[in-house]
Order: structure tokens, then sequence, then C-alpha cells
């Protein structure tokens, strides 16, 4: 049954990659998980929003792994931060542009309309922003800057999602971490002294 | 009949602003509008989507002169990317959250469903990053390094919204347009020197 949910919850994620939430319905989960419209509301009493909110939870969280992971084996932390755009810009190119990660998708389609998925989408950020900010910290970047620094990094990180698969050119992805790299390289080597 | 139009746009663009593309429906434009569905096929012979390309035209080309007024009021070249992100903060608190600009949203929807839109929205954007880029250029960064640095000021920006909408909080759009006006400052300090 837990092998059903992984299922449901990893075709759902699939769809929303390529269509949005709006985009898909109940009836595509269940066809492309493949999986019972039983054990979809087995699993997520509630449809369609609760299952959207378990897709961007499971996945915002393994981003933030996969970010870490990265991080852990580049030389240096503007190092890390570029090769995790880099990565993500390889992988727009190999699935053919579908969007690397549906939660910004998904967040702005419901920012206005569907408060528990807006909740959810900002736990997600709120927890890639807190990662980053800590290996901004750990090099001596005083906390309010680590913050607004990292918060800038995921924000650079999901628009040049949006032009890149808009433009066919995961080249906006390597170009935006470049100049996001740039900018932690300033930061550290400007350490504690600054605060915003 | 000009007039119709331009509600059915007007109105469309605020949809989208609040449900993105695919939770609008022709029958709720036509409420809002208000029009009549004849009037809308009458305008937009292939329904939505060509209506949904001239909001992303229409509504990209106000938002690119508009920025060209923001920057022609500033007292720097880089004030005026700082003072447009901060212009966009203010709207997105006096509009309760809802989309500064559906445009990002819209891509995100349909860049892998729907061609005739992605080519639009990448029409838009390719028209943002030349104007700011032109920019650049006029206060002396390389061509190639203009080009790069306003991807990345067009990255930064959309992806700020989605950051402030998910988490209502508009200083994230602030703090993003700060570390990109310092970007700007230093790279036309650096001037031609620079290259990617």
């Amino acid at each position: 049954m837990t092998e059903t949910r992984t299922r449901i919850v990893t075709a759902t994620n699939e769809l929303f990659r390529r269509r949005g939430f709006h985009g898909t319905s109940l009836k595509d989960v269940v066809t492309a998980a493949p999986a019972t419209t039983g054990s979809v509301y087995h699993f997520f009493p509630a449809g369609k929003s609760e299952l959207a909110e378990a897709v961007l939870r499971e996945t915002g969280e393994t981003y933030r792994q996969l970010f870490e992971l990265v991080a852990a084996d580049a030389p240096t932390v503007a190092a890390g931060f570029a090769a995790f755009f880099d990565g993500a810009a390889a992988v727009l190119e190999e699935t053919d542009f579908i969007d690397v990660c549906a939660i910004g998708t998904v967040a702005r389609e419901v920012a206005s309309t569907d408060e528990r998925l807006r909740g959810a989408a900002a736990d997600v950020f709120a927890g890639w922003i807190a990662t980053a900010a800590g290996r901004l910290e750990s090099s001596g970047v005083a906390p309010a800057e680590a913050t607004a620094l990292a918060t800038t990094l995921v924000a650079a990180l999901e628009g040049a999602f949006v032009l890149a698969r808009t433009a066919r050119d995961a080249d906006v992805v390597r170009h935006t971490g470049a100049h996001m790299s740039a900018m932690v390289e300033r930061a550290i080597a400007q350490g504690a002294t600054r605060s915003r």
C-alpha cells in the first residue's frame, strides 16, 4: 500500500511538472500512477488539495536534500551553489524542458486561491532558504545577510526556471547560477562586516 | 468594439493574476469583462489560446514601458532597477498579493503544452531582457555581460514574485532588488573589462 502511495505522489508530481496544478485532474493521476480512485482517496481523503500538499512537501524535501548533497561535494560554498544551478540546467535539457520542480508553478497558480497549498509551498521555500542561509553563515556571512542572500538565491533559481523553459534555453540557468555564485563569493569575502 | 476588446483583455489578465491560465475559463472571462461569448470569439476566433496570447503580449509591453518610465526617473541605472523591484513590492502589498504579472505563471503552466503561448511568453521576456541590457550597455557594460546580467535580473524578479506571494511578504522582492541593484553597480564599475 505504501508503494501505491509513492506511485500516486510520483505520478502527480510528474503531471504537475508538465501541466501545473489546474491542468491536472484526479482522473489523470489515476491513469498515470496507475491506481484506483479509491486508493487515491484512501491515502488522501480530502482529494486533490491534500495530494498536492504531499507532492509539494515531499518533493520540496527531496530537492533540499539534493542541494545538501551537491553542496557537500563542492570545493567551496560558492561552487556548491553554481553546481546546483548547473545540475538543474542539465536536467532541463535532458527532460526536454519540462519543469525541473513543480513547486514554483503550483505556488503561483494557487497562492491567491488555496491557503493550504500556499502554506505548504511557503514552508518548502522557507526550508530551502534556511538550508542555504546555514551554509552561508557557516562561511562567516552575518545571519541577516545570509537569509536575505539565500532568499535571492532561491528566487533567482525559481525565476531562471521560468525563463529557461519559456525560451527552451538552459543557459539562462547557468548564467544566473554564475552570477549568484559570484555574489556568494563576495558576501563570504566581506564576511561579517556586512549587515542589512 | 475596441473598448469591448480592451475590457476582455483586461478582465482576462486580472483572472490570470488570481487563478492562472488553466484556472480561468472563457465563461469566467465573459462574466468578468462583461462581454458576450460571441464578442470574445469575434476578437479572438481561435478562443482561449489566442486571447491568452494577446494578454501576454499586451501586458508584457505595458510592463516593459513601465520599466523604461521608472528607469528614466531614477538617478542612476542601478537605482532604476531597485526602484522597479520596490514598485512591484508595493503593488503586491496593495493588491493583497495577487500576481503582479501573470506572464510568469502562465508561462510555467503552458511551457510544455502550448507552443503558441510559450513563444509569446518567450518574446515578452526577450523584450524585457533586451530593454534592461540596453540600459546596462549604455552604462558601459560589455554587450554579452549586459545580456547575461539582464537575464539574471528578469529571472530574479520573476522568482521573487513566487516567493513573495507564497510567503505573503513583499520584502522578498525588496531584498532581491537590493542585491540585483548592487550587482548592476558592480558591473557598471567594472565597465567593459568583464566579459563572459
